[in-house]
């Protein structure tokens, strides 16, 4: 299949070449001509503007970019991919973005006959390389069915999450849950070293209990408790608290634009912010247990 | 073996009950009549007071109270448990109370040459009736060793959590994760829903990714989305708001006393406390979902 | 002088109302025929059309709006204000909102030659009748003495808040103050009432004391602590818990947006949020004691 | 008169010298021996003990003593005041404690005919040298009648706050809207002057509009905006983070006693607490504004 790509960055490039080794044919657009040379090398034909990858006419357009206003900036004007495009092309955008601007641009889309999903992805940088993303798909089930073989290519796990928009609500929905979790872990783990239990027994006993969760069982942010993880490595690489603080500034404001209380989610929201202000922001999210705790390096 | 046990409420009559099922000889101690009746008819020889049950020298005595206040009332003074039982006794408080003051009593009672465990529960009502609780359980390894055939006959799960108090503060680190879990879980529903999602397929996509936590896959508190949940029967049974309340008060009163800050831990004390004081706290504390969402009945 | 007003509502009326008594010549546009007929009747001349006003070349235009989508509807886009006002004309923008909108607003104003302020009030519609807002501006100084004379026929207390865009920060930064301190002293009311102290004294005790604020010696939330107050009338009238609960959404996007942590601005804002959810939002914003307070009526 | 005094701590001994400068005659007693010695330098008599100084039977006892479980120890127990203290005598504890520690005690003094008041004080310890405290007085009217004209060679603002534990409310009360405005203040600050204003014009319209208070007005946080307050010199001097913790322990405690939700005022025991886990506790407690402000020194 004759595939667009747009956005050729740490999670998109990756997922570029994983379309490739697919078999796929690739046109690729970035504003960073090293970014891609790098995939013209690997096999994809540059485009010179996303005005013209669109006139090329592949059957499925992806884009990969950092926020909302990068979006726009692609998809809108009139140099716009939606101003280029021919219709009936399967536009997927794998950005991951508030969803009422996701759902601003894919009714516009819809308007002029093409058919648009938003499909943002877990599962990081690591993921990306391995072809094991999770892609939230939030379009119609038509849709969906046809960029199924796509996504395939770079992800495991691709639920379809309802109409459009849908995938970003359930990407917002699940990261503002995951922080709140990663740092209740932190606190439950900070709290009970400081009265006097072992880091690894305290684990074990939160993880067969009613405690238990992703960030206790699969990404314990107490340093010794598992290996592999970024807390066994100074907390280098993983998921930046930076982008953690991203995504859960799109929460609250979806959750202030639905009127919507998350008191939670917006404590998390500021401990980050603070985290981020007091020169962290580049530690995967887990350093978080940094914050109420300064003896852990 | 004989056993004596003070304290038959809602948790201590079951577990008391399984006592007498496994086989064993049982002493017991309540200040409602009607409490004891319930259990000699099954089969225990009831005492008039704890200085005689003490008396009795049972090898091992279990108590099951409601708080700090109670427990130094039993083991503490002259017509205190300590006052008069022998040497050797091997004593388990199975409340759940703050750390100190079970490290406090503890350290009273090996003075005078007792053994002692703090091991709280977790299971509610459910697994005291089934003998399937969890026990988290302080104190000398060898005094463990010797509670463990006793305590498997009221519970599945028997950890070892370090030293005396240890297993005070495992339950109060994991009740406090627990309680963050909820409530982030309750944001999250809400927000995806109120946002145009399913709230099965949200369920759904928080399960099988990051957000995955006990609160989200085994007792999700929005409606219509698992059966056999306090949610799907109006918030009524479980483990109340006022239990969850209290156990919170626990956490950052012992974080308060570590210097340990517990910011989302606080908030969620003083969230239940809100929904408390709202007049919900009998309802189960994934109800805690209605406090920020009136159209949940 | 000859002046325009676009927006007639519960704060734009009598603010009109007050430049035609202090002489001025006024044209006005509203999208509602009874408000602008109003106007009419009290000596204003009527225009068909924000274009049509600005045709008019009144030597002040003042905008009063309810939110930025409406500033920018306004003043941007072929029909807008600035698409058809002379150079020259000073432009006076008095809603809250956000202040990068209001620089982009009035970037754009600047660049066709226009000057414009930003000039949102705070007292509320009493202070828009009786002509005692105060006006917090931003802007060139030059600018801002221009308009002075006019913004003093509509309030008492007018602050140069330094260059375009200042005028709502200060706004925003006052009212998140406001909300902190409001709900601060709801709880220290509540907490003092609840352990004993008499509502009166214990606010005597506060307003003598380093816990003094605009909210507790001015606009007590306590029922029976204060005259003339919201809480001595159930709480109508004043400033509605919705309307704060807007400026806490600026004021905690605009500091996401400057990645500035405001933790306690954030919980307001929740507070608030969930007051409003409740069915509260209707009530004046120092009923925000009876979120924690079930017994105030 | 004849005064006892116990506590000479840096609160303690400035409010001794004031006793006698205004003519009292001065019995003390304190666990350091050079604290003792400077005021017999200055005209007291020492006291081998609590018991010894009782058995003097001065007219009226005062104490200042860091915590409850000092108050208790000196006051209760075979060794304690309340064992030697003749009849009649009035005592009065300037200590700040929790309300139900200070009514346990005076209950007891008044069951054996003393006369006791709980009168905690605010002003720092430069208010301590000049005299010029605030007591927040709790206990009989008579009581507080008799007490005046001592407590007021130590202070100027002296307030009777209802019966017995209220002074010990009113300074929790005050001192929880105190720490609540004053991360307030700072966050307000932060915000509008990361938007782009100055610090001082800020400052001005926050004092003349809805969010002044003491804070804003007095005590400004932010470096440049006020002379002479510890914001002017490095944080340093004042009242101490770690004080303020402190302080905010025992509302947050005494709200959970009370069942009353303070979700603010717990929000500033841990943001508090942070400051403090990460090494600021010694610094002033406006430098709270530093923990969302990396750039302020």
């Amino acid at each position: 299949m004759h595939i667009g790509f747009i956005g050729l960055g740490n999670m998109g490039a990756p997922m570029a070449l994983n379309l490739l080794k697919a078999g796929h044919q690739l046109s690729v657009f970035d504003l960073s001509a090293s970014s891609v040379a790098a995939l013209v090398e690997a096999g994809a034909r540059s485009a010179a503007s996303v005005a013209e990858l669109a006139r090329r006419t592949p059957e499925v357009i992806i884009s990969m970019l950092p926020a909302a206003q990068h979006v726009k900036g692609v998809y809108l004007g009139d140099a716009g991919l939606l101003a280029h495009v021919a219709p009936g092309v399967l536009l997927i955008d794998s950005s991951t973005i508030d969803p009422m601007s996701a759902r601003e641009v894919s009714a516009l889309a819809l308007t002029q006959g093409n058919r648009m999903l938003d499909a943002p992805v877990s599962g990081g940088t690591g993921g990306a390389a391995a072809g094991t993303l999770t892609f939230m798909v939030g379009g119609a089930a038509a849709d969906f069915d046809a960029a199924l073989p796509v996504l395939q290519a770079m992800g495991r796990n691709i639920v379809h999450c309802g109409p459009s928009g849908n995938g970003q609500v359930a990407k917002v929905a699940n990261n503002m849950l995951l922080a709140i979790s990663m740092i209740g872990t932190a606190e439950a783990m900070n709290l009970g070293v400081s009265l006097g239990m072992d880091a690894k027994v305290l684990a074990g006993v939160l993880n067969s209990s009613s405690g238990r969760c992703w960030s206790s069982d699969t990404y314990n942010p107490y340093p010794g408790v598992m290996e592999g993880v970024p807390a066994a490595r100074g907390y280098s690489g993983g998921f930046g608290s930076n982008l953690m603080l991203k995504d859960l500034g799109l929460a609250t404001t979806a959750a202030q634009q639905a009127g919507q209380p998350v008191p939670m989610g917006a404590l998390a929201q500021q401990l980050y912010q603070t985290f981020s202000r007091q020169g962290n922001g580049h530690l995967d999210f887990s350093a978080i247990i940094k914050l109420c705790n300064g003896e852990i390096e």
